[in-house]
């Protein structure tokens, strides 16, 4: 699935199973992705954040396209994370996961902490990887953990054959410049913020990468096709809706902790996340279980 | 105008002429009310930080809401900024504003330079102001200058008869926010970023405060028209224009010198503004008139 | 006292004493003035942070001046707070402090939340104050509540006949630059940071502004001469002893609530805070008593 | 080298030579090794941030790790840098280098991008290197580019048997702070911020890793050596010109580069830094010449 217009809709960032020995589940893996595909979502991005990838290493990553890749069978196009600090490192992570049947891989600006970034090292950064690799490339953009891609880099990157879109978690005032700046080069910009999904999809945007949907995808789906079909009236408190679970699901105190013990709840993975993010407690597990009743995501 | 409802539309936080030696120039007030007034604007909100109230004193201040009184002439709601540091000061200058025939008063939250300041103590601050003035009152969340006043703390003053709205320059997420747990007790909103409009009014707000708008009020009254009326495929490019026109100003090194610069270039008052703000360069305002003929605003 | 080389020692910056309806308790300050000078202090600060000068307005500080002139009468130099946003504003409040008898006067870069500031901004502000008031000027830095004033800025302003000082409540290494840059010219350099005040007068400075010994003078004479008579190895344990103390008070929620709170406790003036500051509550004003009790300064 | 009194002096965090490939040019590691130990250097740091740990991958780091330890041959203690984003990823690194030969192992907090890092996650990160690795560990303190780890985090760790010691270039107060917990712990302390040095060892610690050692070890030695011997009215001035030394460097973009660049221009080793880090302008390079013949380092 090579063609950009592609994507497009709801992708989330899928969680990676792990073992308790933090090793990735293969099987797990496919059990969420199909849970993902039956609540109706477009596309499926491996490896970002939500996927842990800053705390697995190269092993654990290839694994973990390799597993989306077959379970996706080319049912909606893959799009595999491939951020590293190192412009040699990201790299060869793109290598890995095109080789592996990744249909478009996703880099961020490269980073060290919070470690300023200019945005000259950002262009280039992105110009070796698309250059070097010849990968339909996207850009992850996610301050302000990682440094903010300029709207006016990205324009000049936009203008490369095999830049294809890019994920924006940036502020709404950031996205509506993309849009505008890229209008007309059919360059996929996917929300990355939840609250911001129907301002973004009528403002221009192409779909959206709810991270929260690896426990609802059908919320995100329906709240997508009612904007996408001119539903606006309907739309608006879907989205409240939307933004209302997403900060029940805040309240917990890591994230990445709290998508992998509601997927356990739902009988699809182990709770497992890579140390040192900690596991939910008991009692917040519980808590969780009863928000996921009161969405009717269990009984 | 008392009823709240008459809260909407574009209201410009009017910039105020000053004299050389600083003092208020009620002439010149009157003649950017007229400019503002001539482009359709629907309310004129005086004493925002474009109104360099932080630079003011008392005695200024209270000229200036005079000047914006008598000026306006009852053909468009006044809502006059009344912010302060301390409780005792923002009540003293409510109660001057209110006497000088403000309609509304709208107050920050308590503020010292960037110190850290709680909800707790915002909410009781907003409920001094409210209680012992009895005066309408709007809240004036100008995060990150002054402390971001929270969802919730906005739900619970808009319970108060008299807390009538607000003028939200915070994130898109906030302003959905309130919108959402102020739904049904028409509690006003005012979108107080530019970049935010079009998405504010189509999620439900009432209205905005565009500071650039003291320049070019037609370009928001029109795009505040398009918005409105239901025209949003005609709408989306006319709010980029109006994005566009803002980052072009946001070039200029202080934003409230290039407001007076530009209202002294349309003929309407002095370029002075409150040190130590700066003045603009002779070469600064040579490429802010360039700006403003490519808009049609000078010839 | 307008001999510079009079600024030295601990000059704490004193609190400001209010009535229940906020008005300057005038008794109260010569009170806690003489509990001060007792403790063996060098010299009086007033209206600065921990004297609430913020939240006060222009009669309220006029009083205050007052006040502490009249209390300390002669015995040591009194500093006089003038910050304000406003150029304007400051200059005035430098008139009125000089005239009340202050030795020197003391102004913050220009602020307004947490707006950006340049250093040319900063540079004619104090430039301005100096040079139409004729007044010994001191800089007030504070960062990062109100923007850093750059050694650089300092150095250039210290060429001035009459900026005597500063009190320097920035980072170890801004403090050490300032000495570098001043050396020779007899500027006055007063730490503001309790922690840092060993280390700061082995470097060179001139004394020291500690908020906690509004409470406890003795605790930083007594390091103050330690450290100045060359006792280093003893001064040492009196450094960790203090910053101790100071982080036992800064577990409380609000800074002024608990210096004032002390202070009743110490029988010296009320409790009184300017709004929207909290009081402190029963409960931690019970734990303030018993740190009191333990440092031996309340039986 | 295991005693850990052995920590202590001057210890550089020494660059990683790179070829233009940017494999690890063990040759010149030598080199520049030589050109510390000959500077009087008390150990050597490889693998911190100036050693472009971020920007190295697994192979790239084993290789470094191996060049120092050969090129120090017992003569100094070695410290490696084993920091990475995951808790198994920096245990597999400490067990690489404690195989090679390094006598301490450093690892830093948790971190990914500029996320939040809460200090239980913290503890249990060092804990695990700790306890699973039997290496004598030390705390690697880096905020603001890692989450700082708190006095009191470190005072619990510094409890465990092979908890060794700590690089802080955290602020003065923390600094200060840990001396204060860990006195009698043997607990060794290292400072990372150039400008603190003087005032550190004046407090009780134990040595510092300059980074701009790199280029001028001996000018730190000889600072240590007089504030070491008591000699503190001559170290003064000596503290002066360090941090003026550092001032100097620090008006250059990159700091990695400028490093890179300086051991060129010293003939140690290729000016490479690992992309996307920029190199050196010629211009640049050429200012830097001029300054390292200021300091009489190049003729």
């Amino acid at each position: 699935v090579h063609d950009r217009s592609a994507i497009a809709g709801i992708v989330p960032p899928v969680a990676t199973p792990l073992t308790v020995t933090e090793d990735v589940d293969r099987a797990g893996m496919g059990r969420v992705i199909e849970y993902l595909l039956g609540g109706g979502v477009h596309g499926i991005f491996v490896l970002g954040a939500t996927g842990e990838f800053p705390w697995l290493d190269d092993r654990q990553r290839a694994t973990a396209v390799e597993a989306a890749v077959d379970a996706v069978a080319g049912r909606v196009p893959v799009i595999a994370g491939i951020a590293e600090i190192s412009r040699r490192h990201a790299i060869a992570n793109a290598r890995t996961a095109y080789a592996a049947g990744a249909d478009f891989v996703m880099a961020t600006a490269p980073y060290f902490g919070s470690m300023a970034v200019e945005q000259g090292w950002i262009l280039e950064h992105f110009r070796a990887i698309a250059g070097e690799t010849g990968a339909p490339v996207m850009l992850y953009n996610v301050p302000p953990w990682i440094a903010d891609i300029s709207p006016a880099t990205i324009a000049t990157l936009a203008e490369l054959d095999n830049v294809v879109g890019m994920k924006d978690s940036a502020d709404f005032i950031h996205l509506q410049d993309v849009l505008a700046r890229t209008r007309g080069r059919n360059f996929r910009v996917l929300c990355g913020i939840e609250g911001h999904l129907l301002g973004a999809l009528l403002m221009g945007a192409h779909g959206a990468t709810p991270s929260s949907a690896n426990l609802n995808p059908a919320l995100f789906v329906r709240l997508y096709e009612a904007a996408t079909e001119g539903r606006v009236e309907e739309a608006r408190p879907m989205q409240e809706g939307a933004s209302r679970f997403v900060q029940e699901l805040e309240a917990f105190p890591s994230w990445f902790s709290l998508i992998k013990a509601g997927l356990h709840l739902l009988g699809l993975c182990g709770p497992t996340v890579a140390g040192p993010l900690p596991a939910l407690t008991a009692d917040e597990t519980e808590r969780l279980r009863a928000i996921l009743v009161g969405y009717g995501l269990l009984s």
